[in-house]
């Protein structure tokens, strides 16, 4: 499969009954309103883009995707979901509504939103640990990409910038490089942990899990870059300051095509490099974005 | 060695310079403000219970306790050190104080708290996946205990229940139940994790597991009611409802004991089933809980 129109089309429902089926594994102690804020957490409409690259990974390589890759997969949409909670707190960027509908803290109360985003984390690891197909040392390799990508000195780092860059007046240079770290961080990285999770699936080697990191690396950026973009005038509107803001849409767009053939190019020395590997529908994913 | 407070005297010194060690490991662009407060919420004085139970397990088995076991040991103090950075918060028991000193929402602002707690619980399994003297399969399983203990099940759900308990009247049957939930979620669950996380590194089998599980918890539920014993009269005045106050001071005393009995009972078993197993050590800490 080379288009990732289809590729979501065949996919995306696999993963959100495997979503739902995790949800709804539980003691039959849990308190309603409880299981129901998990649940409204992990299950509120998504494009489910984190898990859907793992599983666009390993379909690359020519690889069945069964129930236990999909299961994998979705340990990172966990990790997504209870970042997306975090962020909506009233201390954090005060969003009542997520993607049209009520945040987890405005429909069921701060205190339950910050339990609820705490357990969602935890469940990714708990998913990951219960992977039957591979390997320990695998799934080991995976909890060590995850908590690295979205831990201490990724995403959480990110929205640590994020949150400074919204309080505080820096001049343009310093501003760009708190700009480039933020995407870097609360963007690219969990974008990078996916397609690495999907390569860890996969057993790669260093040199191809070094590319395949790359191109993960580069289509958040671009994912970024791009969203920035297609919100330039609402943005400047609400006075959010994005790198587009900064370089301008002219040297934004070539920031744009830069990233888009980086990506390309690591996915071209992937092939290379891996003869059972198909750049195809990971190609046809940069060219989707923006399009 | 058969002396907890011995065993305290050794070992924690090497808890305390590992958890430094650990806080300090980051690239050098993270922001002064957040790394502090990191450490300020992980390296704030603590008994470090939980890791030092993770270790005298460990030594219960004559084996030698190097600076891998400690590593592995001191994962578990960050999910609580999480769990107490997020306990802290407004929304949850808005408490400014912890241990005498200001709490991390109190210092550095309830963002900053929310983003802590997230990064200290990525960061337990980090460490875990970074433990090199034992098996992927080994890891795999702590990773497996630490995130079902304390995740949505586990201790978060203890919390969630903790929540609705302050705010909810129930009848005394009601919240006889929730509040032995309660204490086997809310604490019992880590410590439980804790006992466990020392079977898995010392690869015990199933039979032994279980019964190191069963002390975990009933240590747990011994440390948590001789807790609120101990805090009967403050707790009246305060107007806080803990099982002592439900049962009365007499029965209280009962259940105390029996717990000890039974976690006592459970090293016994072990020690008939393990020849390397020697309950001394283990069997001290039980003693000092309420001495």
């Amino acid at each position: 499969m080379t288009s990732f129109k289809d590729f979501i089309q065949t996919y995306k429902p696999q993963v959100e009954e495997t979503l739902v089926a995790e949800s709804k594994q539980h003691g039959p102690e849990v308190s309603d309103s409880y299981e129901q804020a998990l649940q409204y957490a992990l299950l509120t409409k998504g494009k489910r883009l984190r898990p859907l690259l793992v599983l666009a990974v390993i379909d690359s390589f020519g690889q069945a995707i069964d129930g236990e890759a999909v299961k994998a997969a979705s340990a990172i949409e966990w990790v997504h979901a209870y970042s997306l909670v975090h962020d909506d707190l009233p201390e954090m960027d005060n969003d009542a509504y997520r993607r049209g509908q009520l945040s987890v803290h405005a429909l069921y109360g701060p205190s339950l939103a910050v339990l609820v985003g705490d357990a969602l984390q935890a469940q990714a690891y708990q998913i990951l640990s219960a992977v039957k197909s591979i390997s320990a040392e695998q799934k080991m390799r995976m909890v060590a990409t995850l908590s690295a990508r979205s831990g201490a000195f990724g995403m959480v780092y990110g929205q640590v910038l994020d949150m400074g860059n919204h309080n505080v007046n820096h001049d343009a240079v310093a501003q760009e490089a708190v700009l480039n770290q933020v995407y870097q961080k609360k963007t690219a990285d969990l974008l990078t942990a996916a397609a690495l999770i999907g390569g860890h699936y996969l057993d790669l080697d260093e040199a191809a899990m070094a590319l395949m990191g790359k191109y993960g690396q580069k289509l958040g950026l671009l994912f970024q870059i791009q969203d920035d973009f297609d919100d330039y005038e609402q943005d400047a509107e609400e006075g959010v300051v994005s790198l587009v803001h900064l370089y301008g849409l002219e040297k934004s767009k070539q920031m744009i095509a830069d990233l888009r053939s980086e990506a390309k190019q690591a996915l071209q020395d992937l092939e290379k490099l891996e003869p059972a590997f198909d750049a195809g529908l990971l190609t046809n994913l940069i060219d989707l974005i923006g399009a």
